[in-house]
């Protein structure tokens, strides 16, 4: 259909339509900068999404029972700008748009969850946000199981394009979404056949219909452009029992002298571009002008979702108070006050025991402990269950059969995994925690950033964290990989020593509500090293005397995790010479640096000299070797230099240097001893 | 069929395929440790092509016309150690075997690349191998177009299992090499319904067959346990003028009492399993006892390709000495002797012109007069041509119709692009390049990994290195990913800060034959800084002197790429006031780190207080400002502490304090003044 015939059949859904086109090439020419074609191509499809379809109401942005609308195809973010402000959401006011991607403004480039009301989930890196989505339809169905339909029952909508759907994580999350008959779940294909180097057909010629077909989803197509074409279709798919895909076919730039091209991809700020497209448009209005008729007809789209709102909110009330309570403290990601007790209780039994365990085994023990107290919890693994050490008895497994379970089995889709946690969280209700192998780290990286970067809480449980690892040989073997997560801002990275520190990650992992964590956790045995009770939890400061030098004090040793043994160790070699020597357990280097200077020279006094122990690189031990009055020439690291090999652990500590002996020379040198 | 049927009908081939059955079990039960299951399911399969179709010859390993084998199915690792010792290569030896996974020798737990003749690539994480082979065929592809069928006429085979078609980058390799038709690439399915966590069908239910076809693949299938049906599939295969994808229905643990489970994929190291096994076999021979006449049969099948590699050594000799030294010379990924003085050439008319220009501009003028005089680089993007400046006028696409075309449109496909430039390299003769913005080498990270580890000189053309990207906002700005970069062994990190340092930095990138190169480039013009012409390549000390203090020298200002204009500008602030002030151009850490001890003191000589400046966290910057006599509390970072905003490039500088007068500033604090 041309842009003429449109106009003429669907007189209002045009000027609708046309008003979220017109505030894009607004604000793209204002800011000089942006992506115009998108919300130029998909404008029909989401004026029929949120006129038909979506349930939700500007006035109440966080209502927990809301659609979710993902905007996976990010750099269109004028596409959720413009409906945000036509809708009436109180923070998108036309000032907002107008200030498009300046300073200050909550109408960044791409769209940041946590800056605009109405926005999800960060997006912009391709493929994130049809992944995030999977997570959020896995959350609705879960907390539907628990809660029952009065309080859950809604659906999750995306839009995706060609960047999305080429990116891997794309397939990782289809197949996951597809085995798990998401039906909840509807995908909107931006299908406009143009990337930014050009044609699609330039770089692939997949059949995306039969693509997501062949992972169990439903599949639809309509004219992108034809509203009664696109109410039909997603009408369809949201009857569909199993994940919705819908092809929409569209037009990049619609009616601009860029349509169909990969120009029309980028900032259209062409003055008689944007002219004469506004002109073919039949839209004769100023810059950033609605008319009030067109604005009217948007707002009550925005009403629509009113009543339910209100009667959902009657259904909540309704709730003992005991029941609303918890459903209130879910969606706030707060901890239940049970949650510190069953951990007191995990490190005084610790204490008691005395276990030699791998601290991937004690993660365990601390996850039966909690997970019974923390039915919000969902744990996973990306097919390394048995070595993540992230199923415990209660879980059950969630599935298609039976979504009161609580164990994903998310298959070999390390990143898909990260994405999905990432959107549970970001649903609300849920707090999600995922396994791999610390060096698959790696594969996940994307969308722990994004974690980060959105703050939110999940927990990476970071198995086989060192050369410890073995055998399995170097592409197994993380050496970098604490010094990346600890390099990303607002991550915690906890590697924890022995049982009773894992129990102090997890309380704060359980109990972060901005900020993600990595629990890197050994694959090998460890000893107890934590050999009294305390209440407080240590690993919250960051670093604290593990062991405080018997002779008068000349060297600190610092270590995390599986090191502190040989910190330990070491430090006995050098008292039996006499040496004092302080052990400093540094489980957190970002809890250690937000605590006081105080705190930090109490743990790290000037004067003796510094032996770092970890198996990892030396990046970022410089922080603590140099740092609180330390000196680089009076200081010294035992770890790694360079990738690891295939061998017992054993073998691979004493050949890479990384033992006792090597640190306890290491501070004799340094003491010119 | 069931096992005794097999042998009965086919009792040779039972043999041989039992001798990688046994070898396996032998040497897993040794190592306590590995994965049996694999090959013993495959065995069949591997046995049919090694003897039927694979062009290989032991006793030449690296000839450039053999067919490229690759497992990556890494896990599976004693199928391929088997197959090399019994075909006969030299230093896959019974006691290398015997000693699987141990400390010294070549049988690593993953197969590693450059460790063992024979290993193409280092497998291991998952879907890795696959798409490193869309990179093999390609090469090949490229090279039979350039030199002709008399000296490249190969198959790329593949083993993949479920693990690799679950990763996300499977999905990015098939789309890449369906949309690339190529035809000399096959992948052998390992279709054994089986992960570590049970059956596939708990966390995928995808028809692979019809999702290979769905991007352009042909697709067979075999009872992977039937020689002559797993023959036939093959021969169709490799007759296909498409990839072929083909589904071996196979058992995991093949014979043994774990067959088709979980169990049978790890470590079967119960001494009556394995005797049970055995007898279910008919071989009654020793651990690792291979009878002759066995061992005969697949010797043979090793020295049928003596003969094609004489012959091919026939043709190369024919060759004129010009072209066959050139020949020898990409295949040892030598650069040509033009090279450096086609950089001296750029560097002499950048002093001459002093542009003021984005570094990713700089580099695109370098590639410019570098791609004509080598011939071997085959450059890229994942879909960000025009702004990773990647493509230069020369290179032509290289596409199913012109595959003389050095240019590739990788898609939106970071991680594989990255693997398939990994596959590239290791099969020789190219010299890949690619591009995308910095902050997404975390989609390309696995891959990049594995070039570091296996030490190939890929070199990833990074952009919009910084918050200078600008608009696009936080999720497209780096931040931690210098430190990233930094903190893998074996990578060369580089952040030239104008066209000569640029033009430097491809000369290390594209002279290198041991080490991957990420190129870190600026989005933002920058001022020409390097002012006088010196034909010595200063980037590859890593560090070096830019401009002297004036005055009596109180402060060094260390910086890279886009911030050393602000460094010298900060210099002029203090040099104004009287304060000396050296300025340190740091283009390359690991560079300057291999330089004699006395070349580090004399660009940072103790004494002055010092500034580093980089618009990326501090990660691993205490190594230069406390290490050669410097002190942390006479030191100071000018940088990012968390995550960037959305707005034009220069009010981010300026909002995120990284200007001339903050890093003044914070010199004269140091000093006390």
């Amino acid at each position: 259909m041309d842009i003429a015939t449109l106009r003429q059949r669907h007189p209002d859904h045009w000027m609708k339509a046309c008003a979220i086109r017109t505030l894009t090439l607004d604000a793209v020419a204002a800011a000089n900068s942006g992506h115009s074609g998108m919300p130029m191509g998909m404008a029909d499809v989401a004026t029929v999404l949120f006129e038909k379809h979506l349930r939700f109401d500007p006035s109440a942005p966080r209502w927990p029972d809301r659609d979710r609308f993902i905007l996976s195809a990010g750099h269109g973010s004028m596409l959720i700008y413009s409906l945000l402000y036509l809708t009436g959401y109180e923070d998108m006011t036309l000032e907002q748009i107008r200030n498009f991607r300046q300073w200050g403004a909550i109408t960044a480039g791409h769209p940041e969850y946590g800056h605009v009301t109405g926005v999800e989930t960060t997006t912009g890196p391709l493929g994130q946000g049809i992944a995030n989505a999977v997570g959020f339809a896995m959350a609705e169905e879960s907390l539907r199981a628990h809660w029952g339909k009065k309080l859950q029952d809604h659906h999750t909508w995306v839009i995706a394009g060609d960047g999305c759907l080429m990116e891997g994580v794309s397939q990782e999350a289809l197949g996951l979404a597809g085995k798990q008959q998401l039906s909840r779940l509807i995908v909107l294909w931006d299908n406009n056949g143009i990337t930014i180097d050009g044609k699609v057909s330039l770089s692939d010629i997949t059949d995306q219909k039969a693509r997501f077909a062949a992972s169990g989803w439903d599949v639809f197509e309509c004219d992108g452009h034809d509203p009664e074409d696109i109410d039909r279709a997603l009408s369809a798919a949201k009857a569909s029992p199993r994940p919705a895909f819908v092809d929409c076919k569209t037009h990049i730039a619609l009616g601009s002298s860029a349509q169909d091209t990969s120009k029309g991809h980028g900032a259209l700020t062409d003055a008689k571009l944007i002219a004469d497209t506004k002109s073919a448009y039949g839209w004769d209005h100023a810059a950033f002008e609605i008319p009030a008729a067109i604005k009217a007809q948007w707002e009550a789209m925005g009403e629509r979702g009113l009543a339910a709102r209100k009667d959902w909110e009657a259904r909540l009330a309704a709730l003992s108070e005991g029941k609303r309570g918890e459903f209130e403290r879910i969606f706030r990601a707060e901890a239940p006050a049970k949650l510190a007790s069953a951990i007191r209780a995990v490190k005084k039994q610790a204490v008691a025991d005395m276990p030699k365990l791998a601290t991937r085994a004690a993660s365990e023990k601390v996850l039966a402990a909690v997970n019974p107290v923390m039915r919000e919890t969902i744990g996973g693994s990306a097919d390394l269950t048995g070595s993540n050490n992230t199923k415990t008895p209660d879980l059950g497994v969630f599935t298609p059969e039976d979504r009161k379970g609580r164990y994903v089995y998310y298959g070999i889709r390390e990143h898909g995994m990260a994405a999905a946690m990432n959107g549970m969280a970001l649903h609300g209700g849920i707090r999600p925690y995922g396994g791999t192998f610390m060096c698959f780290t790696d594969y996940a990286r994307p969308s722990m950033r994004l974690s980060a970067l959105m703050g939110l809480p999940v927990t990476y449980v970071m198995t086989h964290d060192s050369i410890g690892l073995g055998e399995d040989g170097p592409t197994h073997q993380p050496v970098e990989h604490l010094a990346i997560s600890r390099a990303t801002p607002n991550m915690l990275v906890i590697r924890p020593a022995d049982m009773v520190e894992v129990a102090e990650a997890w309380e704060i992992a359980l109990s972060s509500q901005k900020t993600p964590a990595v629990l890197a956790l050994s694959r090998q045995n460890l000893p107890a090293v934590r050999k009294t009770h305390s209440n407080r939890n240590m690993v919250s400061m960051g670093a604290y005397v593990l062991e405080e030098a018997g002779a008068k004090r000349q060297a600190i040793l610092m270590a995390t995790g599986s090191e502190v043994e040989i910190a330990l160790k070491a430090r006995d070699l050098l008292e039996a010479e006499g040496i004092g020597t302080r052990v400093v357990s540094m489980p957190c280097w970002e809890l250690f640096e937000e605590q006081p200077d105080a705190w930090r020279r109490k743990v790290l006094p000037p004067g003796p000299v510094r032996v770092a122990v970890e198996a990892g690189v030396r990046m970022g031990w410089d922080r603590w070797l140099c740092g609180e009055g330390g000196r680089r020439d009076k200081a010294g690291f035992v770890g790694m230099e360079g990738f690891g090999a295939s061998a017992p652990a054993d073998r691979l500590y004493r050949e890479f240097g990384i033992t006792a002996e090597a640190v306890a020379a290491k501070a004799k040198a340094l003491l010119g001893l």
